[in-house]
Parts: structure tokens; C-alpha cells; sequence
């Protein structure tokens, strides 16, 4: 039985302590939260006991941590439980600021502690099996990919402001998976954003529809679109063209009922936001975290690739702003 | 809680206790199987006991069984769980002879308990919805029901000679959904069989390939095709017409992921058995039986649907020998 | 040049010009309609002549006929141009009298002339792919056949009166399809009947909704379903499953425009009526007779072919009447 | 009747001057070829005769002309036949070279002759469909469009060597919908583009795979996505996000037929190129242009239009060369 502590017992919190029960391989010692009532509701549904962050990072029974906290306690979390040896899992981004981020970098490396960065889409069954066809040579190579990732609807203004903006914020999804899928770095990135669905999120500064583009230094190609409104459900679709043919991923239906009447032929929507479309995900990326933590195999999401899509995220921030395609440096 | 005796341990008792576990409104006491090493697993895993039927239903602490047996047994457990005054969760079918099926209804009538038949495909997320979306209206009045339901492959001849036959084994799922979907019982019955898969079949005097039609007193009608064998799949596909259109509902897939090459554009195939397909269902059933039990509400799937079920099958296993339609008696 | 008379400037025989016109290797010379405004119009479009039909069948210079005109004509028009040696192409059904068929089939045999009868379904892209893929093997052994034919719309009740009644006038194509991808001829008919619709269809006697079972020798089992009413549009699919796998083929639409919203997902209906879903398809057999005529090929669809479609249709009527499964002689 | 000359006999020319005669309401008088032979057959085809071009438009009796020549002939004959004041239908592109097609658009404007540009996409019944839906408000304002266009095979490098590059050649049919779709003009655009399919594509200083990202000036944004290969037939497809919800239009396929069997369940691939997939297309387009011609409507598809579409091309050429996004000016 792997240990764990849990710091956030938010939404995504929720999610992940009831994945970890899941598994029947860990037991979840401590739950650490400001939101006190959050933080005991969780613990009680558990089995476990409400603590502050050194009684859960001292006790050298927890093997490893669960870093699902607001994404400014990050950094420091990360970095307290990597000295304290812990294996670590940590919601993306791992901060917002690149410096931050090599920080805690640094840390897990000293320590020598595994770390996972939970880009959740990876684990997806669509774009899993996706991914794999690729690796397995279906479409030979890969020369271009075009992400479509549409949210339901705007997040509250009070979130979007220390969200970092839409390309740190949401499109850093697609930036990892866009890496992921090309198999090769991108060298170069450009991107428009605009403000169409919401004044209000212009005048805070920030974007709400973007494209993008990412280019490699072998010249394969990439395409990302993003919008804060989907009025049909959450919209993530992907597909991918190489040398011998193109694999694409849809939305998912909670049911296959199809309607033909006199006014049309319809079916559901996509599955209304993320927690209906990656359930599953979410379940399986946090048993491959502990599979990997338990046989000491690599993880197969790392640190370096939380950080790397946050350069991708920098570089895409800095296009937007100074109208310009962003070489990446070395 | 509701405290659970379970009878079977085999590959859908497995299903059952861990579905009893996951409403997390139950517990599960006893486990009873002639196969103890199967009942000590599964009494195991879910911190149950291994017993024999008299110490669990003479255990006042069991509020309620499931019936998860070979079907030879169901008839003797269920008139015991009944007298014992337990709520009784059976699986399908109660028993092949009618006479036997009508002591069950009998005792569980004495005793008044409630009791639910497991037809699992009434919970099918896709199949629930279309039943409800008809409920609602939206087709009209339902004039035609066409249901298409083929395994992947041939069952053991071994389980096909204890089976009653295809349309007491197979068919007799989708005479339930008949009578759920025309919203009329059916007053007739019709009945071709074959034996197209495998001539071993013909040999034990049973069917492969049948295709049924029904007609309700008002007219309605209902077709259902079945096979023992559908190479890609196990395919589960319904569409019902009525005075206003036309609904249906389709197979399920494990992925959305699309392959476009030179050869061809191909999707997955459908979820390859009952176990996958009907996964949901499982839970889903379940948990509105312990949902009915606990607030004493009506059972939505009752023994009397249970033998109607039978009383169709009865009926075209009689068209099938004597070439005719048969009338159902009052 | 194949030089051609006409019968019949309808609906249908408007189609025909058309088509006979674009095969570019025919010429159109008579056009022979009770209704003379219709023939006169027609005539001109294509530079034909209006006449009668003795002078169009004495006229050695018509190499073939269409029959396009009302049912109840086709029979002595087909005996007519089968002693003046002309090529026949007849619309279905030939008559609706067994006994006038046979006398038109003697006709043409004793002529030795080519005949033709319209079952333009055969021609339709998605069906002949469909036929041609299981006989190439595509799914082995042919085991179960599933037609569904719903049409948008009642007909007029003055149609229905004079129509033979639905499962003369509408399931004829479907047993014409059934025979042609069983691969084997029925022995057995089996229908049920209702009306459902509209009571005025059951004052004349006839039915509205029918759903029909066939049996082969060798145990291959065939369903058709029917309907009058189609909200949606005309409803036109097949299902073959063979020993190893299913052939489907579907509805086809004018656009392939989805659109998402809050409300659903939709796309287009069916294709409204014959004259659209089966527009190539009449395209289609009216340029393989031409060129059956010209090159002496065997004719693909036969008359022998249109009266097996007429004695299903007849089983079916009488099992209807009788409500039992009637069998085929010989 | 309208009576035509056509310039240019060859692939595209046969599809015009078949297409002409199709509608029935117009007279091919002269056919002009560099290519004596296929000028020849394609006359005899329609009853034309083969003759100079000065002959041609010196005939008073000639209304219209179709430019179907290759492309660098196009801006000449143009200027020639708006001066001897022919209406003219011009395939796309008017010129390579934006000051020539400013020299035509000038004496097109002199003449005061309609010209229509071959834009045949905007004629495509699924995006006439969706641009039509667009117009009448069914998703609300649009915000982004995301075009696929993708080819089933490199053309011959001699072909490539003189197509102006794949932007000009390829992309500008896509710069003509992105305009079309998004109801406002560009501002600025951006391009990447590689050599991915064929190194000798390279060599030539040409790319096979383009991504070119589109602004307008209130924030719409447009992505279009092109190869010069797929493996799996001619891919084009269209998405428009609006404010309440989103349009796409995919591919077209000869057949409805899926095959499900142990492999995978599979359907048809896209038509294989433009002459399948825009057959109906090319129809509409000219029906269109000879009706705005006989009823003096205003032209759907303009000189201006023409322009533009290499303006934008031009300026994605510019962005390719300089690494740089291009604002088009006034």
C-alpha cells in the first residue's frame, strides 16, 4: 500500500482522492487545505485526518504526495516534498513563473524523488490508443497535427485573472499535447488571440479565442485552436497526418440515441467539461502514477514536460504580444 | 446500509459484488457458491463470509439477496429468500418452466417482498434514454420496434445444452425490450430459426440464427434478429418508429479514433461482450434496486416482467416447432 | 443509335427520357400517353413524335420500348412489343396478376426478345456495392438479411385503391432485394400487417405497416419492415451479416453540414423521396439495359426476376389473410 | 440561348463545356485550344467549330466566353474579351502576377462586362449549405474558421515549376473560402510552410504542406491547413465557430457501405479528387454565372473576388519568405 498526503480538497481534489481509493493500492493518510471545511469533508470520506502541510511532509510513513492546491502554492509544495523525499504528483502547471518552475526542478532532481505532471489528456482512451497507433508507425510519419479545444463557457472573471491568461491557462493542455503527438520539439510558435466572446476579458488583459501555430526544426507542423465559449459541450478533438494516412480523435456522447423527425437528424452533444470528458483520464493516469511509483518505473509524464510546455506557453504569450513568431531557445 | 446475502460467485456475481461495493450504501455478509474457492475470493475481497444458504437467510441482520446462481437454482433460492422474507435482486431468467416461475411469483407475493429481475439492457445508459425520450413523446405514438442483438461467438456446447435454447437463453433479453419499448404486451408471436454458425448446434436440437416478429393488439410490431455469432462484436442495436420519427440506439466503441489510409477509413469496433457493453448497466441496475429497497419504492423491473419475458419465449419456442404463429392466453 | 418508343409521359417516364437522352446512345422516337398534353410535352423535350401504339410498335425502325405507363397496361403493352420484337423495359411490377404474368413471360420467350424489369434499387451505388462486396466474399456465407423501406409519406387513397395494396405495391422492391442478397430463393413467407397510419388506409382494405419474414432452403432468414410514414424522410437501409461479418448500407443526404448548438447536434435527414435517393440508380439501369440491347449481354435483371418478386408479394397477401406462413411451390 | 466561346479544351474545359450543355439554355459555338486535336474533339463533341481567337470574339453573335486556358493566357484573354465586351466566366486565378489582374479588372470595369472567377467550392452543395446557414444567423457571429484542404497526390514537378507555388496554386481556393465564411477581410496573415511529401518539391523552391493563420480586424481568426498528399483520397472539410454554436462540412463518399467484420469496421474513403468531389459544384457554378448573365443579376463570385483571393496569397508568400506575419494594406 502506497501512503499518500493530499494537499487541496477543491474539485479536482475530489477527483483525485476518489481515483486514489480507487486503485486499492494507496491509502490516503492526510488532507492539507485552507478551506477547512473542504479539507475535513474529504479527510472524513477517507479515512484520513486533517493536518498542516510539515505534520504530512515529516511523517516518513507517506510515500508520496498529491499537489492539487491553487497553482500558487505549487512551487513551494513541490519543493518542500521533494527535500522531504516524497514522490510527487502534481497538478499542471507546475507554476506559472519559468524560474519557479526550474526551481522546484532543481529540487526534485537533488532529491532525487520521482515526479508526474498531470497532463490528464495523455491518459484519455482516445488520444491514448492515438498516440500509440502513431508510436506503432499506422500513419508513418507524422508531418502535421490540428488540436481543437473548446471550453463550454467562460470561467468566472476572479479566476481568469490569476489564471496567468488563456495560453498559460488552457492552451498549455494543447501545447503538451501537441509535443506529445508531433514527436519532435517545436522551434518556433505563433499566435493570434482575441477577445470575441467577452469584453470583459479583454479589458482584464487577457484573450478568450486563440490560434496557434508550432513549428519543428524537420518542418512538421501544428495548429491550435481554443475558445472560452462552446456553446455544444466541451470540444477536443485531434487529428493527426503522416506520410501513410491521418488518425483522428472525437468528442465523446453519453448516449448513442439518435432522433429523425421532420425537423432534422440529431444526436448528443460532446460530453458537457472535462470532468464528464476525462474521468476516465483522470483514473488512469493517477494508477499509472503509482504503478510507476511502486515498481520504480519512469514516469511517463515528467517534470520536464510540465516544464516544457510552460516555455511553449512563454513563447506563445510573447508572440501574441509582440506580433511575431518566437524561436525557442536551446 | 443494507446488509447483502449473495448467491454465486462466478463471472456476474463478480460484477454484482463489486457493483454492492461501489454504491457504497451496502455491505456485503455472505457469499454462497458450491464453488468454495470461488465464494472464499469474493467473500475476501469484500470482507465478506463464506456460509451456506440456511445461515444466510436465517441471518435477520440480511435485509436482501442476489440471486447470481446457475439458473437451475434460481426457482429454490428465490421461494427460500422469500419466506426468509428477504428483498430478492435475481438474475435472469428466474427458471426455464413456467410453473416453476409462477411458485416464485407466488411465494414472493406471499411473503410480500420486493423483487427485482435482472434485465440488465432496461439500464443501458443509450437504451434507458431512448425508452425515456419515447416516455417523453418525442416520436408519437410507437408503431414499430426492431431490435438487432448478436454475440460475438458460440458459448461451450456444454452451457448451450443447460441453457433452454436461444430464445429461452439469448432472445428472451430482447422480448423483454420489446414489451418495454411497444408499450403493449404482444399478443402474438412468430419464430424462424436456424442453425447457420455451427451444425454442432443443430445436433443438440438447439438454434443459432433466429429472427422473431411480435404483434401487440393494437397492431404495433416488433421484429428481433439474433445470432450466436457477429465477428466484429457484440452488437446491440435498437430503433423504434413511431407517428413522429424514428429513434435509435447504436453500439458503444472503446475509443473515437478514426484511421484514414489507402486501404480504407475504419473505427473501432463495437465493446466486444455483455461485460463491456453493459458495464454501466450493471451498476446502474443495482443500484436502483438497493435504491428502490431502501425507500421502498416500486421495483422499476418486476417478477411479473421477469415471466412475461418467459411467456414469450415459451410461445416462439413453440411457433419454432410447430411452424405456426402463437397466440398468447390472457 | 438504339431507337426508342416510349409508354407512359408521367412522373416516372419524364425520368426516363431524361436518362435515356444522357445515355447519348439512344434517340427517343414515340412517346404514347393517354394523357396528351403529358405526351405532347414530353415528346417535344425530346424531339419525338406523339403517336399510337401500333404505329410506334409496326414502326421497324424501334429497336426497343420503355413500359412507363399505369400497372394496369404494362401486361398487354409488354405481349404487344414482344410480338413486334422489340427490347422490353418494364417498369415493376409487371401486373398484378400471376396468371398476366406468365402470359407476358411466354410472349416475350416465344419473341425471343430482350426484357428488362425496373427494379432500379439494384442500381443504386451504395446496394450494388453492397451486392458486388458479398460476392466477392466479404462476409462469407450470407446467414441474415435485414431491409428496412419506409417511405415519407401515404400516397393518395385513389393510388391505394388500384396500387394491389402495400405489400404488392411497396414490399415488392424489398422481396426483389432480399432474394437478390440472400443468394438463395425463399421457400417461406410469413407477414403481419397493420394500420397504423391512417384508419382510412384500413376502410380500402390495406395496410400501412408490415413486417414480413423469409425463409431459404437452407435456413438464411430475410425481415423487411415498412411503413407508409416517415417523418424523416425516405428510410431506405440494408444489413447483411455473413459467416464472417455485416455489410450495411444507408440513407444518403444532399449535404454533409452538422451543426452543434446548445440545443443538439444535427444533420441532415434522408434524401426526401425516390426521385432523389434513387436518382443515379435510375440513371444507372436504364443505361445497363441500352447497353445489354446493344451488346447482346445477358439481361441483369430478368423478367423471370420480376415474377418472383410478384410471387413473394402473393405469399405474402396470403399469409396476411390466413395469418400463417405460407410456402412456395415449386 | 447564350452562346459561348471557350478558351481551353483541355481536363477542366471537357467539365465546362459538358456542364454548359447540361443547362440546357446555351449554345457552344467556338472552341480555341493551343492543342489542335483536343480543341477538335471537344467542338465535334458539342457542335462547335474550332477557330482563332480574334474570330471568336469578333463574332457579334458570341455572348460569353469561358476561360479554361492555362493560366498565364488567362489575364490576355480577359482583357480581350471585356474590350470586345463578351461576359466572362475566368477560372481561378485571374493572373500570378497581381498588377496583370489589375490591368483586367480595369478593362473589365471599362467594358462594364460581368466576370465571374471559378471559385467552384463556394458551389459545393454541403459549403453552399453551410455558408447559406451562416447567413442566416444559425450560429451567431462568427469567430473562427478552420479550413482542411488536402490533396490526394503531388501534381507532376513540371506542373509545380509553373503553378506560382503551392500558396498561389493550392491555398488560394481556402483564401477565398476563409474570406467567403468569415463575412469580413482579413487584416493580416501568417504561413508556414514546409516540404514534408517530396524532396524534390523543395528543390524546386516550392513547399507540399502550408498551415497560414488569418486575422481580421475585429479579432476573427482562420486557420487552413494543406498538403500535397493523402494517402486516403482528396480531404476537405470546413469548421466555423460562432457565438451560438458551430457548422462543419466533410467529406463526400460514393457509397454508404460500412463493412464490419475482425479487423475493423470500415466505410468508404473521400471521393478521390476535385473532379468527383466538385462534379456538382462545377455544375452549379455555371448554371449560376449563365443565369446572372441572362438576367442581368449581379455576379455571386466577382473580378474582386478573384483579387483578393491573390492578394492573400501573395501576402502568405511575403510571410513565408520573411519568417514574418503580413498586414495587407488598403
Amino acid at each position: 500500500m502506497l501512503t499518500f498526503a493530499q494537499f487541496g480538497a477543491g474539485r479536482i481534489g475530489a477527483i483525485h482522492a476518489a481515483n486514489l481509493a480507487a486503485t486499492g493500492a494507496t491509502s490516503l493518510r492526510y488532507v492539507i487545505d485552507v478551506n477547512a471545511a473542504a479539507a475535513t469533508a474529504l479527510a472524513a470520506k477517507y479515512g484520513a485526518r486533517v493536518v498542516d502541510q510539515s505534520t504530512a511532509l515529516n511523517d516518513a510513513a507517506v510515500d508520496a504526495v498529491i499537489v492539487a492546491s491553487s497553482t500558487d502554492t505549487h512551487a513551494a509544495l513541490v519543493i518542500a516534498a521533494a527535500r522531504a523525499g516524497k514522490a510527487i504528483f502534481c497538478e499542471k502547471p507546475i507554476d506559472l513563473s519559468l524560474r519557479r518552475v526550474d526551481q522546484c526542478l532543481a529540487a526534485v532532481k537533488q532529491a532525487r524523488v520521482p515526479m508526474f505532471v498531470g497532463f490528464n489528456r495523455r491518459f484519455d482512451p482516445s488520444f491514448a490508443a492515438l498516440q500509440a497507433r502513431i508510436a506503432q508507425g499506422e500513419i508513418g510519419r507524422v508531418e502535421q497535427v490540428i488540436i481543437s479545444s473548446r471550453d463550454p463557457g467562460l470561467p468566472p472573471l476572479a479566476y481568469l485573472k490569476v489564471s496567468g491568461g488563456q495560453l498559460r491557462d488552457m492552451t498549455i493542455h494543447d501545447f503538451d499535447m501537441a509535443r506529445w503527438l508531433l514527436g519532435e520539439e517545436p522551434v518556433e510558435v505563433f499566435a493570434y488571440g482575441s477577445c470575441l466572446v467577452d469584453p470583459a476579458v479583454g479589458q482584464i488583459g487577457d484573450t478568450d479565442s486563440v490560434m496557434v501555430l508550432l513549428k519543428t526544426a524537420s518542418g512538421r507542423l501544428a495548429h491550435i485552436n481554443n475558445s472560452r465559449r462552446a456553446t455544444y459541450g466541451y470540444d477536443q478533438r485531434i487529428e493527426v497526418h503522416g506520410s501513410k494516412g491521418r488518425l483522428m480523435a472525437g468528442n465523446r456522447v453519453a448516449t448513442t440515441v439518435e432522433l429523425a423527425n421532420s425537423a432534422a437528424v440529431s444526436t448528443d452533444q460532446p460530453l458537457y467539461f472535462f470532468l464528464e470528458r476525462y474521468a476516465e483520464a483522470y483514473r488512469a493516469e493517477l494508477a499509472t502514477f503509482v504503478e510507476a511509483v511502486v515498481k520504480r518505473k519512469p514516469m511517463p509524464v515528467t517534470a520536464g514536460d510540465g516544464r516544457q510546455a510552460i516555455v511553449l506557453a512563454e513563447a506563445a504569450v510573447k508572440s501574441l504580444r509582440t506580433g511575431r513568431p518566437v524561436r525557442l531557445g536551446k
